[in-house]
């Protein structure tokens, strides 16, 4: 039987169908209950919410965003959900059980179709958080996260890709490295997540200037006419599953090690990139320490292996923010400075150059050794912000003036003495307790870095906020638990 | 500032509220946010959604059942609510951490207030199967559950309660243990909660014929009167933050022995109970095998001991379902044979009559050793059934048939020999694919029980849905997982 479909105009996070009680009760189903909806060759699971006197007989409703998802259709098909079986499977996890493939893959499709609950997702979430998963298990991850989203196909072989673990608050390194190796002639379609522990994605920052939901073939043109693009992973529906997993890992900022390689790497076979640079940041103050990282950088060339990607992996500083910027507005400020040379804060600027270079080497664009005199000189000749503003205009400027919250305040050292580290995971959370990444002008900019000297009282940094109770929340954290370490 | 409330006729099983796109924008807030609503002395928190065209400007809207939970208000204050401090230490409790009896306190505080959503909830009843809880803690989430709920005050220090912890089919012996000892005197106010693993709770079933929803006043008024109540415990607001709990633990079917233990001695505590008999059933097929029976029948006395409780704690035989109906409606059928003393199923009668003379004699009803005989008398007498009708009028008495689900259909046993053993999760298993508990005349009859005789092809059990779909999934479930072990 077809329903149609009455629009009410009601926009919801989590994916609702309304029906009227009477309905409801002929098709034996109660609010809660999850209902399966085709329209034509698409389906997705809803949560049946009731809606009296809004709807006709024989309607049903759906939010905006599932209604475009479906296309705007004019009638779809309606069932109840029988109970997904991989809820047993998590229940296997959680026991602390090995997964096999099958199993994975019936886990992540569930999830990439709407079949699971967020409370279902985190309980998957927290099986692999507490158990942990296996090589094997962790390839099978990847492998089901790619062949449940839409994939990318590229004319050359040569396609490059660069990703950071993140953890690093700031450190927006992506755009420029895009821009230098795709001034040189990379082609790198670089799609990106949103934050998921930090103040910002490179994604959020994009957005602050130009629009990052590109459909793919819109992609491919973008990166047909300028080698590259700077997109938001998650509107392509490359590795839907991944986007749904992040979303319940943001709740309680986790984001187990099987989880953070897998989400990577799916992304980049979906994303077609045969040469993919990976950078994990470590230390005190970083996601990992240094036994860590190189048990990661162990993983990450073994699933790529697996997948035959070639995959360099690189070990970077991560004991304190790169770039004075943190949050989206600000992070997108640094990236301007360093690709326009106009007082350009040197860290951010450095570690692009030394990731730029060795792209540029893996993809024969220079030779061994010369990669980042070679990205410099794109750099300094403006080749590369010139790159930047053709990437952004083939997807779509955005009217935007890069405005800062309206609500700022100093925050000044409580001690004189050296800065011996900046906690990044202490900044992002100030940041996001500021409103980040939300709201877009809302973060932290950085006065002050590692190793200088300071007096007491001298401003440290400076938090904006849109929210004036969000800017003291932020401040009497920052007061609280400075995250500037000084001795 | 104030908002309006305007009905737009829609209900949700999640909190929402719905607010215009301008709206929210002024107060800096997003789609799936949480915002804090207050209405005189009623705090809640909800989900942000968005509607247009249904709202005017500074209206908004809330589903029905949170309406009604704020007492229908004109107007209502609305704020963003920051991240709750608890998501920190779930994240702790997940790390293995053993949390203390503040920060337990500020989680289920978080939860009763609905500050944390289905997804971080299941983080907490992950975190807690994966690690379990110590004694202590153990204790401090039972009173935490007990300190945000409301509590009902006796005249008698001699309030008596029964428990079973689950797991085995049918076993409604609670309605029957009730009966009979409030017959004898004893006060009982007995409340149950809903289904968690199972095809039927108490309240369930009872509701079935009468009203278990009630108000605090008027339980108090129907124990007054009758010297006991079948309620639902959610409905009081006893343990708000167990109900929360139940309903994530029940979408994984996971029931952790801490959580188990504070919900009921929690309940109990808000009840006002001073003597209560738990009944453990433990063996192959029940919740838990003999040594987990005992390591919780220790519990049960410590935390009992710790509230000066008097707690008995029974382990029984849990090899097989209790009773022959198994879902509400076929439940209250054998419940009404026992009272009646109309072919009553004879295991569900004598379980209930041990139960009952070990409360008769724990209250000083019956002396030493005379208590089952007690209650036979009581049960033979027609006195318990009378007993029975009296608190199901005091509550109000539905219209109802007790009808069983249209579609109907025997099982054949696929072997012949003796039965060893059923498998109680797996006759549960198949009573919820049939519809149980939602739909109260689904579930299944059970011709056979263990140690009988049975020849292939005789029937084994009768099923019974309201949905032609969910009978035939039944079937097939049956057929490929038989729960009858035939040998």
């Amino acid at each position: 039987m077809k329903w149609k479909v009455k629009p009410i105009g009601i926009d919801a996070q989590e994916p609702f169908i309304f029906l009227r009680h009477k309905d409801a009760e002929e098709l034996a189903v109660h609010t809660g209950d999850k209902i399966l909806i085709k329209s034509k060759n698409i389906k997705v699971v809803a949560e049946l919410s009731l809606a009296e006197h809004l709807l006709p007989k024989g309607h049903i409703s759906l939010p905006i965003n599932l209604f475009n998802f479906l296309k705007k259709p004019k009638e779809v098909s309606i069932s109840p959900l029988p109970q997904p079986k991989s809820l047993n499977l998590i229940l296997k996890k959680m026991k602390g059980k090995v997964l096999t493939k099958k199993e994975i893959h019936s886990i992540i499709q569930d999830i990439s179709n709407n079949s699971l609950s967020e409370a279902e997702i985190a309980y998957f979430v927290s099986a692999v958080y507490q158990n942990g998963m296996s090589m094997n298990e962790t390839i099978y991850l990847t492998d089901a996260m790619f062949l449940t989203g839409k994939s990318l196909k590229w004319a050359s072989k040569d396609i490059a890709d660069k990703h950071c673990i993140g953890g690093i608050a700031g450190n927006r390194t992506t755009p420029i490295v895009v821009s230098v190796c795709a001034a040189a002639g990379v082609i790198i379609p670089k799609t990106s997540s949103r934050a998921i522990t930090s103040a910002a994605g490179t994604a959020d920052t994009i957005e602050t200037l130009a629009n990052v939901d590109l459909e793919l073939d819109k992609l491919k043109e973008v990166v047909q006419k300028t080698g590259a693009c700077l997109a938001w992973g998650g509107a392509l529906g490359l590795a839907p599953a991944d986007d749904k997993l992040i979303r319940v890992e943001r709740l309680l900022n986790v984001d187990p090690e099987s989880q953070l390689i897998a989400s990577i790497m799916a992304k980049k076979l979906s994303a077609g990139s045969k040469h993919i640079l990976i950078d994990i940041p470590y230390g005190e103050f970083a996601k990992v320490n240094l036994k860590k990282a190189k048990n990661l950088r162990r993983k990450f060339i073994r699933v790529g292996k697996y997948f035959k990607l070639n995959v360099k992996v690189v070990l970077t500083d991560g004991s304190e923010p790169i770039g004075n910027g943190v949050g989206p507005v600000l992070e997108m400020m640094d990236i301007l400075k360093v690709l326009k040379q106009d007082s350009p804060p040197l860290d951010l600027q450095e570690k692009s150059l030394f990731l730029s270079g060795i792209l540029l080497e893996m993809l024969g664009k220079s030779k061994k050794g010369l990669g980042y005199l070679n990205a410099k000189e794109i750099l300094f000749s403006g080749k590369a912000y010139k790159k930047f503003n053709e990437i952004l205009s083939a997807q779509g400027m955005k009217e935007s003036s890069l405005k800062p919250g309206n609500y700022q305040e100093n925050i000044l050292s409580p001690a004189s003495g050296k800065i011996t580290g900046i906690d990044n995971s202490g900044v992002n959370g100030i940041a996001r307790n500021l409103g980040c990444p939300k709201d877009v002008g809302s973060g932290i900019y950085l006065y002050k870095h590692k190793n200088q000297i300071i007096k007491k009282g001298e401003p440290l940094a400076r938090l904006y906020s849109h929210s004036k109770d969000k800017l003291k929340e932020g401040i009497s954290i920052f007061n609280r638990d400075c995250p500037w370490h000084i001795s």
